[in-house]
């Protein structure tokens, strides 16, 4: 999926709303452990019920792995259920990978390759420490995107992100500049946590045209008003991510309902804030 | 395993050597593809062959992942081979993971407790730029280690790793003063290539006590007496990793004794190299 594309979807659905799928099979509803694969079963029943109401999905890698082979099987179905949806939503694989040019090499094509050689995510994660031969392999896999941590939304931030370098530039602000022309606005985004929306004003004078992906919003605090003031351009250039605030909001078997509810609250804002910004 | 512990293994084996398994389904001799799990066999001809001759084993975590839930059964099968060798092998898994706190906490679940919870490594590497609260959850698993990305051995170190901040200070070296002191000497290591020697005396004036991972010998070109002159201590405080020069150096049925071989030319010279430096 490109640019356009994404924008497109965007239009359409009205909505720049990402959903976290950090599934955990200690937070699920307890009627699903009957199913043969509840992690699965839960994954799919948000899907069926947010597809309309969310631009993309992004299942954290850790939770999966944190289930061994199991959650990779688990994690194999769900991405394998979202490609279903072909053209109508945007996946992404958080798991902030990064590597020595062969390493991570691997870890692109686990990720973004096409089934059977990688598990076909539109995007991944990456983290920037090991530079442009950590980056530049997942920008190889054509139509494929990077979005590499910036300024992230915890507050260990504050400990390396935002130190200043010696002519003044912060790190996280360094890390954009370098790495902005390591590929294009059509193949890199960024993650920019919505608890430092203030400091999206100065990211967007160096990258205004490319997309920001925007965690924080809900249980870690972030205001929705104040990232889409600072951060919105003209293709939208947000996906804000919702995670624990959606999916996990009734734990009955209502789970479902109520989660499609918590989605539709946000995309409804989405709508209004797209219209004032007269993205349309 | 504590550092006392795995300094009486260095000096019992006289070696601080440490094999990556870069376990590529491509590279391994063809006569394996007839086993149930060619990947796992490979690794456990390797190790059978050289658990005399390393105190640690390093499975690059991509190189499992690239093989789906395949791969990620592979990954099992083989810590739990190493764990047979109860206390005389250190084993490390070579992920560089790292997020905010409630998803490092499944991450280090999953690599660090031990089974059926977790793999039961003994270490896991991790990425620094996400600062304390990415890095902290691995330290709370008791007797387990972090190892902390500082100094890496590609080029891509030289983007942000060695940028000076406005104190003069380089990345690398704020990344290991400040997380110093989220751990000790007994529960944290640094990465530190073998290709950026001469740093290595830098690094020993921040933290003369800890223990250093140092890729890069070998294939990437870092040169053995170079980091020994440079980043022995008392206790040793090197763990030194070959990948490719041992697992690949020959691609016929002789495999694993042709790296047994490999093995021994290295733990032959670090041998000298503790003797020279009164390490016994």
């Amino acid at each position: 999926m490109n640019k356009a594309d994404l924008k497109s979807l965007i239009l359409q659905k009205k909505s720049f709303l990402c959903i976290g799928l950090d599934t955990d099979p200690l937070k699920i509803p307890q009627h699903l452990l009957s199913f043969d694969d509840p992690v699965f079963e839960f994954n799919k029943q948000i899907i069926d019920v947010t597809h309309n109401l969310a631009v993309a999905y992004k299942p954290n890698i850790a939770f999966y792995e944190g289930m061994g082979h199991q959650g990779w099987i688990s994690l194999e179905k769900t991405i394998q259920y979202l490609n279903n949806f072909k053209d109508t939503v945007f996946t992404i694989a958080d798991a902030k990978r990064g590597d020595i040019g062969n390493t991570s090499e691997r870890y692109a094509k686990a990720f973004l390759a096409k089934k059977p050689d990688g598990l076909g995510f539109d995007a991944i994660t990456v983290a920037p420490y090991m530079g442009d031969d950590s980056v530049k392999p997942f920008l190889k896999i054509k139509n494929k995107w990077v979005i590499l941590l910036a300024l992230t939304s915890n507050s260990g931030a504050f400990d390396f992100q935002t130190q200043k370098l010696e002519d003044g530039t912060r790190l996280f602000e360094r890390v954009i500049k370098t790495s902005s022309i390591w590929g294009t606005s059509n193949n890199m985004m960024y993650v920019v946590g919505a608890t430092k929306a203030e400091m999206i004003a100065d990211i967007r004078k160096i990258i205004p045209d490319h997309f920001l992906l925007v965690p924080g919003v809900g249980s870690q605090g972030g205001s929705l008003e104040e990232v889409c003031k600072y951060g919105l351009n003209q293709d939208c250039g947000l996906l804000v991510n919702s995670s624990r605030g959606i999916i996990y909001a009734s734990s009955g078997t209502d789970f479902a309902e109520v989660a499609a509810q918590k989605a539709t609250e946000l995309q409804d804002l989405m709508a209004k804030e797209l219209q004032k910004a007269g993205i349309n």
